[in-house]
């Protein structure tokens, strides 16, 4: 038996370069929530995670997860909508955020 | 009110050149169970989603969505586990792996 309390993911976020085509893309063919965009970046809430489109310039393609021991991992910063966070690399290279709590 | 009921991703792919280490990696950091390995690809439970990691040469990074309507991408592939899918890109050039239905 296994009580163990598996961890989330937060978000997904994935490298476009146009926005707005990308938005429509997503949602002409799955359905899916818009819950936030601007010229950099953009929020699709799905029905168990959240997908991030983002302008590879801003920040690169990663997974985000949320732990209350996010700040074990270095110096957080603090992010336009309030939420704190580091990036890191694992063991081969890809990116992780580690966000400290999630956004409500 | 919105009762729209969305849509959820089944999982995401990363690209790993060494898929032991990549599951130390995960496992000795985040709670999470290990459902399927082999010497190509891993399958890692979140509580929410699965996490795969897998060699470059066998799959490209990907987010997955189930769709009972996956065959209307196109030809379906039957897959070692049961599952049919079929890759495609988005707007953006990144890939998805529709399948038809999730795997229990």
């Amino acid at each position: 038996m296994n009580n163990k309390q598996l961890q989330s993911l937060h978000h997904v976020a994935i490298s476009v370069t146009d926005i707005s085509r990308a938005i429509e893309w997503y949602s002409s063919r799955f359905e899916c929530e818009l819950k936030y965009q601007d010229e950099t970046w953009a929020l699709l809430k799905f029905a168990n995670i959240h997908l991030a489109l983002v302008l590879p310039e801003q920040h690169p393609p990663h997974i985000a997860l949320v732990d209350p021991n996010a700040a074990d991992y270095g110096s957080l910063t603090q992010h336009r909508d309030g939420t704190r966070s580091i990036y890191i690399q694992d063991s081969e290279g890809n990116h992780l955020e580690i966000m400290q709590a999630e956004v409500t």
